[in-house]
């Protein structure tokens, strides 16, 4: 163990389209526990939206960062040092311990926005499932889909972004409990992924649909009855436009928006939204820290899912964590496939 | 009783504003009662925003009007001969009459969409009460702020639209639940309606508030946690900027864009739903007549809200069912308080 690291730190808030300028590499101690402490090592980081919200210099669900600040961020991470007596070397944790090699946390929250939570990993099951399938990516498919989403046998599911990291598993989720789903995604190939390679009823290419209102009425001669939503703006209408009575949306994210946040002319205005009323539609928004309570019953019955094939992910890695910043807006770009995950040791 | 009766008919379907031409005053002869049939007679008939959308060649949640068809609508009436058993001359009846002073209905229907629902006016409340405060205009705001808005004690609550028919329910009722309760509304004179005559705790004059989120700032330091949206449009847009997290939309209807419906340039764009996620809110739209299993508990409790003065109604009366079209355009004009009736007998 050294007792130098690096760290990106904010160096200026974001506005519209990432520069690349908005992080700074620094370098800076490793630093020791106190009593009840722990030191955690980051192994995996996840590049996630949230990430550019969290740039901005918009208020949040979380701590507005300030200039100077570690960059925010989610990582799966081992224990390097630990005077906290639920955690010993070697235990592996989720946290969000932020763009840094080593970091110091406080070991008895259970949420990972404030503190980390321990977790074994399975034996079979490689250790970057955990920040995809089975980190909050997944938890997020599963918590949007099962529980706010309330998923039943034969339901008519529409998933947007759905080559994207939470996107693949929302889909794997909805078919495992019995529903048809059909996703949105940008060009032939990931369309081919979803259908040929995850079994998914359809794929719509985005692209390639100049109305896709349209398209998805084309996919749905019977409605929609849930939707789930990652991309916001456009997609979102053309959704609305095809929900049956009753039907719900699951507002998992809007990623088509994040660039735009501070911008009210460029945000999308949603002109459907009056169906609301006239289709008895529920359209809700959710956030996985509020379910992590759950997260002892839900982690289990997906690690079976993933051993048994009916949960497979993909992720798309980025060697270092010296990489991040000029990665991230790879996932603006749609240049990518699954969970844009940095390894950084 | 005489053999004639008058009725409005579909002369052609409406597109925009309203022209007064799109109903047709007729003569019919009355009908008589087949077996299982009751003849009602129309004593009251209430306008509603939803007469703008049955007018509209778009598909509802009900079955399309056809040119020629009498004019949908909902009424107070009075059987005055009964084929069937359940009903008898002299019982009192919510049922979708349409436009006419008489109509046939199955009587064993429970939905006034499809048949009537019989009810005893209670001795001590006008009947105009029935066809507002305890009629599907009450019910709607019954249905909306107690069971999907989950109104409780201490709530923060905005209702736009608020003194129109379904807002004043709306504002009382969580009122009477220990919410705060601010209104919007469209003119002093409605405003201090609102706060003198009806004691709620605030009212924004939206015609005198050029930044409408700013308004709703202002009177909620705290934030909204229940938003009652009758209007749509830019309300709902200034609404979700000032949303506490975990708040609840209830779309009880969006009369800014009714007269929109088929125009989509017209119709306005929401650029606040990407809140929906960062605050995970939930929006929700609902139809009355789905709750209607529940009325038999509802009404004695509204009832005995009225009785002892904590649900007060306001209609604007219109005489004479020959001035129907005429008055329809003033729902959308706000040129009314409360419910705008037509007393047809």
């Amino acid at each position: 163990m050294t007792d130098t690291q690096h760290a990106w730190i904010i160096n200026h808030y974001a506005e519209g389209e990432l520069k690349g300028t908005e992080l700074e590499w620094v370098e800076r101690p490793v630093p020791e526990p106190a009593e009840g402490e722990v030191l955690v090592k980051t192994l995996l980081l996840t590049l996630d939206p949230s990430n550019r919200v969290w740039l901005s210099e918009e208020e949040d669900y979380l701590p507005q960062l300030q200039i100077g600040d570690v960059m925010r961020g989610l990582v799966v991470g081992r224990v390097e040092a630990s005077r906290h007596p639920g955690f010993a070397v070697g235990d592996h944790v989720f946290a969000a311990l932020g763009w840094q090699e080593y970091a110091l946390v406080q070991g008895d929250e259970l949420s990972p926005a404030k503190g980390a939570v321990r977790f074994t990993p399975h034996p079979d099951i490689p250790l970057d499932a955990y920040v995809s399938a089975l980190g909050l990516t997944g938890w997020t498919a599963y918590v949007g889909m099962k529980l706010i989403g309330q998923i039943k046998a034969g339901d008519q599911v529409l998933v947007s972004g759905a080559v994207g990291a939470t996107g693949m598993m929302a889909c794997q989720i909805a078919r495992a409990a019995g529903a048809r789903v059909v996703g949105i995604a940008g060009g032939a190939g990931k369309c081919e992924l979803l259908v040929t390679e995850l079994g998914m009823d359809g794929c719509i290419d985005y692209k390639a649909s100049p109305d896709l209102a349209e398209a998805i009425a084309g996919q749905f001669p019977d409605g929609v009855d849930v939707f789930f939503d990652n991309v916001g703006g456009p997609m979102l209408d053309a959704a609305l436009e095809n929900m049956n009575i009753g039907g719900r949306l699951v507002i998992s994210g809007a990623i088509s928006q994040y660039q735009n946040y501070g911008d009210r002319e460029a945000l999308y205005g949603v002109k459907n939204t009056f169906m609301l009323a006239s289709k008895r539609l529920r359209m809700e928004g959710f956030l996985v820290l509020d379910y992590l309570d759950r997260l002892e019953k839900i982690l289990p019955e997906m690690e079976q899912w993933c051993l048994d094939g009916s949960l497979r992910y993909q992720n798309t890695e980025v060697q270092g964590l010296e990489n991040a910043q000029d990665a991230l807006p790879r996932l603006f770009s749609g240049d990518h496939v699954g969970k844009l995950v940095v390894r950084v040791a």
